[in-house]
């Protein structure tokens, strides 16, 4: 049994994360803090810090927390690309920065991206390069990670249990169980793979 | 023949560019203005809104500017991370973005990343990652660029003009000739190709 960190735990990407973490002993975090162990916001450094101090021993970090701006590209704003930039990006690269100075031996990194980065649609254009941004992330930091830590990104398509609310902008695009996604995050925490994009696509 | 502004123009590889932009009526432009039509820095909206309303008319824009930083992971430090992003991914987005205004129907921009994304090495890995950045996002906002315009981006390897400084680094990696890598530029101007990644690579 780890001791996993999952972030986002109450969006419906955390309870597909949390869906394939059933064997082991989960802390459970997020923006609000509701519901959760630890309330933590992944684009302050401070806070990324604050989570990891008091959680104290851990073996993985599960995010799927990101924040991401959608617009047409020609109407968004530099401000709106900073904010994507800030959360889906740099809080996630500060997330693995900061863990490794806590993060036990032999440890892993599970982040997230999202399948926009292959099969683009219209208004997606700052999530699709930030989730390109990710997945090059891992699969390049992977290498100099130390003391056996791995990293990988699970890169899934829209959850079933999102199509209400995403299906309209995504035609053409097949929906899969939150349960499948789960096993890629199952997958990353529990293999010993590294530098991968498990992509969940249908 | 078609009014091009290159930046970063007194560069190894704006100087590879050139090579490839023979027929053409070539602006440059560079951070510092030495030797150059014009002084640009990318990381400025104003900057880049003044450059382009001082050129006026114009086909193409072609970029080979771009600053990273060079660390191990686990030293770069937050500031790194923000300067490196700012310059090669937001400087290069905000080209396109406010470009938009001002070019010509039917124009192309290309932009400028680097082969560290596929073969990574020490060091580099925030320039891997906002490679991986700029290679996403041209391939997706092609998609959504209005009135015929085009987007590419020159993915090289090392350059042989530049081997002297880089080649410690990169062990095992092949230069290529300036030249080969101004074919490619000449090809995204030239051609009717878009959202792709031209890779030059040996």
């Amino acid at each position: 049994m780890k001791t996993v960190i999952l972030i986002g735990a109450q969006g419906k990407m955390g309870q597909a994360a949390l869906s394939g973490l059933g064997k082991h002993k989960v802390i459970t975090a997020s923006r609000s803090g509701e519901g959760c162990d630890f309330q933590v916001d992944i684009t302050s450094r401070e806070s990324i810090e604050r989570l990891y101090q008091n959680v104290g021993s851990f073996d993985a970090v599960v995010n799927t927390a990101g924040f991401c701006e959608y617009a047409p590209f020609g109407e968004m704003s530099d401000e709106q690309w900073q904010t994507t930039i800030q959360s889906k990006l740099m809080g996630q690269i500060n997330l693995v920065n900061i863990g490794l100075n806590y993060i036990n031996q032999g440890g892993s990194f599970t982040l997230i991206s999202g399948i926009l980065n292959i099969k683009p649609i219209p208004l997606a254009i700052a999530d699709a390069t930030t989730s390109g941004a990710i997945d090059t992330f891992v699969q390049c930091v992977a290498h100099e990670l130390p003391r056996g830590i791995r990293i990988n990104v699970v890169n899934p398509t829209v959850l079933e249990e999102a199509w209400d609310v995403y299906g309209e902008m995504m035609p053409g695009f097949q929906p899969v169980p939150g349960a499948l996604v789960g096993k890629a995050f199952e997958r990353s925490v529990d293999g010993f793979i590294t530098g991968q994009v498990l992509y969940v696509d249908a």
